[in-house]
């Protein structure tokens, strides 16, 4: 698939098709109880300020209940029927997102502060939690929108041990840190977890819930394989080279934090033995200043790694598009998942 | 039910009775993956040390598999049936501890290191949630061991249910942290959900995989809830009065923490406003010292409030009794309940 798309990425059709959908379900599922603590989670997903007043919503772009919906549709289902398989993915996402803040001491994700820098650790860390059983409640309802018991527990499964793998790289990712002997396999072990996992499981509980036919589940589940390292290897060329306008992070953002992404990683197997130990010198500091991350920045040109994660990105969409090639979509649905394809491997945020 | 008992408490039979059922279940759910964050889950079990080697179990008491196991079996039900339940509520009550240990800095829980004082909070905090996950995940299972797919949905939904009124219980925890106008309704709210949900739901989720019958498994929640009560009056009290060599923790030691629990609640609802004036003067203090602690225990001792708490707990016990007394239990499960709901009331750890 080219990537030689130069404009602004504009969101694929896909979202204008379920985006109303799954804003009206994640509002009427995030109001229960009337406690303090859902005012929290208001203001994270954007519809709410630090007051608990309403604003003008800033929402996300939503991809996985997006992906949910279409996979749904795409093998014959109702969109219906899935909604509560989108929302509960969505909460996960951002429950992650909430305890991945508090992990990494980020206090803004999307220009706005994040929930422990507004609240404290101890109560976001609550949050975040309760926003994870919001989603487990939300899957819930499957079974009232009329899917039967054995398709409803089924889901339940597929999203309890898909966000099990995606706690478990977050895990890996963690005990990665610091360490310059991450090798290429460990890292895409990693990255088909913590990201890997929910995109995967996204389409995959569509597809599960619209139909019976395993071999067309196995199917968009391998598709949504391949799209998770799209997504995720494309976030991090913009970790590294995204524009500071556009990503809220300035060039180099990811190595002046030490993180091992692709760049760093795939550049410490291809670089030569002197700049390898001259990465690794400047890993060991305690603080990277803009000399060092410039230093990196052309040792990573010198290895071509941002042409070779694009066209990496782009084989993995190639294969994503093969994985569901005889499966008989509609020519509406084909062209929106390849559209979508092809937005995951140019977005600029 | 009377409160009299100065021997040292020993564990109820009913422990003797589900003991090695629960310990061995326990644990083969507990070895997935073969990942490096299950060591640290193994060590939170207390099976094993710092380093993963297996160390002779220092095993909690297994309070709610314990009731989960015995609500079953005392409505006709097989305890082999209600084991996948057993084991998700002791690993969803340990998720808890984890991350309330994260939240309350607290580097010690029965003597052991806590998690995150080993390995740090973000590592800690994504085992919490690891637990979580291998919690439903052990739910899932009642399916497997030839429980219907509807009623297997049900319990994933009481579990579901009562662990977001746990979690929203820590939350309101959290909030009244350094107020001084926390009503004892406030506070029965409170604890009804931040111990009294898991303890409820264990006795609930056991009668609802043992029966159909909605009566039966209504009185047997009633019950529960009551025991939720009991189990954490008793608790507040020994967080005040507990002996150090036995609770591990000093006398007073809710008090220096400035917790809001029972003994300081209702004393600031039946003291002088002199006398109540004083605690908040002294709560105001960051630290509080030695003299702090023992003019506040010794206004405590002026309303009696130790003695009120136990007479309450007692009711709460009575009340607990008062709810099953219809049902046609065996006079074993009968003598069983009886002497649990006995020991919440006067063990001393």
């Amino acid at each position: 698939m080219s990537n030689d798309n130069h404009h602004p990425t504009t969101l694929p059709s896909m979202f204008d098709r379920y985006g109303d959908y799954v804003q009206d379900a994640l509002r009427s599922n995030l109001d229960l109880h009337g406690l303090a603590v859902y005012d929290l989670l208001r203001y994270y997903m954007g519809w709410a300020d630090e007051d608990g007043a309403p604003i003008a919503a800033m929402t996300g772009k939503a991809v996985r209940p997006t992906l949910c919906l279409f996979g749904c549709e795409a093998v014959g289902g109702s969109v219906k029927l899935a909604i509560p398989a989108a929302v509960a993915l969505e909460f996960i996402h951002n429950f992650s997102l909430v305890h991945d803040d508090i992990q990494d001491e980020d206090v803004t994700r999307h220009n706005r502060k994040t929930l422990w820098a507004v609240w404290g650790k101890p109560k976001a860390l609550v949050a975040g939690n309760v926003l994870r059983v919001v989603a487990d409640i939300a899957l819930h309802a499957l079974e009232g929108e009329g899917l039967e018991p054995k398709r409803s527990l089924t889901a339940v499964g597929l999203l309890t041990e898909s966000y099990l793998e995606m706690i478990e790289g977050q895990y890996l990712d963690l005990s990665y840190e610091g360490r310059p002997d991450i090798s290429m396999d460990d890292y895409l072990r990693m990255i088909s977890r913590k990201t890997g996992a929910l995109l995967r499981c996204s389409l995959n509980l569509g597809a599960a819930v619209g139909t019976d036919d395993q071999e067309t589940i196995a199917a968009i589940r391998e598709c949504g394989r391949a799209l998770g390292y799209v997504f995720q290897i494309r976030d991090d060329v913009l970790g590294v080279w995204g524009e500071e306008e556009i990503t809220g992070k300035p060039v180099g953002a990811d190595i002046r934090r030490k993180k091992n992404s692709y760049p760093v990683v795939y550049t410490m197997e291809a670089a030569t033995d002197q700049d390898r130990d001259y990465i690794s010198s400047i890993y060991l500091k305690p603080e990277l200043d803009e000399e060092d991350v410039d230093s990196v920045l052309t040792i990573m040109e010198k290895v071509g790694v941002r042409e070779h994660a694009q066209t990496e990105a782009s084989k993995w969409a190639d294969s994503g598009m093969q994985s569901i090639a005889a499966l008989e979509l509609s020519h509406q649905h084909r062209e929106q998942i390849e559209e979508f394809t092809h937005f995951l491997l140019v977005r600029d945020r």
